[in-house]
């Protein structure tokens, strides 16, 4: 992490007429925009009124960690996935995460990108977070396959899979989070516009939670109606073993890794179950969320307690049984968007969740989980994966560095 | 507005197992449910825990005129359009309506629908608005073309047109808007499914502004990172004489038109742009929103004043030329959305306005602005209308009663 080739800033000017000029005209269009006007171009004193605090606040871009994992979620996020173009090598990855990381820390820090077309746009950060993540064909292109984490390969087939192309696989993910709609479109701009270049957009799956102040401090709902996200590790120790890799070579500690599932809600049929079915099915309570033998949101279920019919009181099949795990080590967590789309003209509703799992190994924590529910829980019934893909999330950088140094520099 | 059906509240119960139960099955489950529940099933002391203002915020629903035209814009719209199903006549539309404007004054209130399957989902309302809007063919299907408004008739085409049928027409609209995504979704889906038995989705806009609080009090940019919607007539009389008609019978009285465009921005050429060509086009300065003769947003332009070229400083092509207007009854109050779908392969967005014009009359005020902005704006070289659609916007409803009354009843 601090590297010697950290210590020296980046040069945008130089990345530009460099190495990155030769490798595609758009990018030069927006270079000859770059020379013509300074850092923030025309932002005049009257555009850096105060505003209030949703719009202003700040998440810290630099550091061991990447920030979008465990901040607080922001309401809005866009996933976007690349597939890098032929010919991207090891110094054309590194010279586009130079530019993507050097523009996403401006626009975290509430200022435009240095070649931004709409500098305004950039002067509200609303806790904008950019997650840089590295699916295995990165690796492959960088000739790097030997310090992919050993978990980040494409998920073995489920039976609950109806995987769709156009919502799977990728290179490059950028999860850019925000708590402003508006926020998260014009970063998405300025970093596919980065990546030109280099890559292709592959998919973006644009997803919500409640939005900022509406519900703060509370497990939120998806629109299945369940609060979603309860059994998350607790922010500190138990988060922190979770999710971070805590040692290794230098790409590996204070990496994490991600899942991302597209997952197919269908509303239709869960509309017409009743409320007691529901609470079967998901073994909690739909109106506190609290298992079937407690009371609050966060009482530990007992999964041997007995109803008066003999069975138990919460069932085998129930997603909470099947998903349930104590040991912090093997938890996940989840940090999921909702989804929704058009409905058709009868009305279906095509919802769901951009499921995002952030743990820091997938075989050892997703992937036993997973299995437990593709094998047997009910909520299947209702839910069905349409897309995956699997990134590492490689360690933070300090400033002047770069995400992805460690693999590449 | 006080007429003696308004008196009678309407019986949700009634209206189900009487007229509308046998117009379709899907309204039938949804009785099944209602009858099994009390009016708000399962939620439990717990789930009405005080929120943050943005969640728990109310904008009236019931008042001599529709709220979502005058309101303060919400951060998020869905405009939902329906096409009536042949056999939906005067009756049925009767019964349609007062479905809706049962549950969309009950979702507004932070109460949820009465058939609510998910009704933790209703107890946010976060500035919930639900604005009827009725199309040509729903005067037609009610055998009242008689009382349709003369203005409430598809647009002329103009020459920058790209019409799409998927994004036009529509014989009743939705306009759903709230600060919450969540809240948008959940009133979209319940109002959808109310909906069923009597039309079926034509087409739905979903849009964006800046969240709650994140810039409050200003005039807000689009996608072009210009300012817009500075020359809305101010709230009080302005805003009054604008858009609300005074007189005539009571389906008249209190209404007011809306006239929906979809109108796709070019980012890709917007951003060759330099920033003075910008502000010759729209007529002002990017950073300010002033006009090219003045230093302040809302300083009155000079479209007589010379520049040392001896040309007008404020072109007659530019924007802000093609749409002034000073009559406050000639104005209209935009109440835009940005509308940002999922780039192309290369990185070429979709991005654009969900354009939303109410004026009293349409012919009188939206038209001649069009007509000029159609003949010359500089704008049209990187904007296009890809859909248009025309409603009248009928009176409100008092508690009890219901939207279109005063033409159905």
């Amino acid at each position: 992490m601090t590297g010697t080739s950290d210590a020296r800033p980046v040069s945008r000017r130089g990345l530009l007429t460099g190495g990155a000029l030769a490798a595609g005209g758009a990018l030069a269009g927006a270079a000859t925009v770059t020379a013509a006007r300074p850092d923030t171009p025309g932002v005049r004193p009257a555009e850096a009124a105060p505003v209030a605090q949703v719009g202003s606040a700040v998440e810290p871009f630099h550091g061991p960690r990447q920030a979008g994992v465990a901040t607080e979620p922001q309401a809005h996020a866009a996933f976007v996935a690349f597939t890098l173009r032929s010919g991207t090598d090891r110094a054309a990855l590194g010279r586009m995460l130079r530019l993507l990381s050097d523009d996403a820390a401006r626009l975290t820090q509430g200022r435009p990108a240095l070649a931004d077309t709409e500098p305004e746009l950039g002067l509200l950060p609303a806790r904008l977070t950019v997650t840089f993540g590295f699916g295995p064909g990165l690796y492959r292109a960088a000739g790097r396959d030997d310090r992919r984490p050993d978990s980040v390969v494409d998920l073995p087939p489920f039976r609950v899979d109806r995987l769709q192309s156009r919502w799977s696989g990728g290179d490059l993910l950028l999860q850019i989070c925000a708590d402003d709609p508006l926020t998260v479109v014009h970063a998405q701009r300025v970093l596919v516009k980065d990546s030109r270049p280099f890559a292709t957009v592959r998919w973006v799956q644009q997803g919500f939670r409640r939005a900022a102040g509406a519900e703060p401090g509370r497990t939120q709902r998806n629109l299945f109606g369940q609060l979603d996200g309860t059994a998350n590790p607790k922010p500190g120790v138990p988060l922190d073993t979770a999710v971070w890799v805590p040692d290794g070579p230098d790409w590996l500690r204070e990496s994490t890794t991600l899942v991302v599932r597209r997952i197919s809600m269908n509303l239709e049929t869960w509309d017409l179950l009743g409320r007691a079915d529901r609470e079967v099915a998901v073994g909690r309570r739909v109106g506190t969320g609290a298992p079937l033998t407690g009371t609050g949101e966060h009482d530990e279920p007992d999964f041997a307690a007995l109803g008066p019919d003999g069975l138990t009181v919460i069932p085998d099949f129930s997603h909470l049984t099947r998903a349930h795990v104590t040991d912090d080590r093997l938890r996940i967590l989840r940090r999921p968007y909702n989804y929704d789309g058009v409905p058709t003209a009868d009305g279906t509703a095509d919802s769901g969740l951009v499921f995002a799992s952030y743990q820091a190994d997938i075989a050892r924590q997703f992937l036993p989980i997973q299995r437990r529910l593709a094998e047997r829980d009910l909520l299947n019934e209702w839910t069905t994966p349409i897309g995956s893909a699997v990134f590492a999330i490689p360690p933070g950088c300090p400033p002047g560095g770069w995400i992805g140094r460690q693999l590449l520099g």
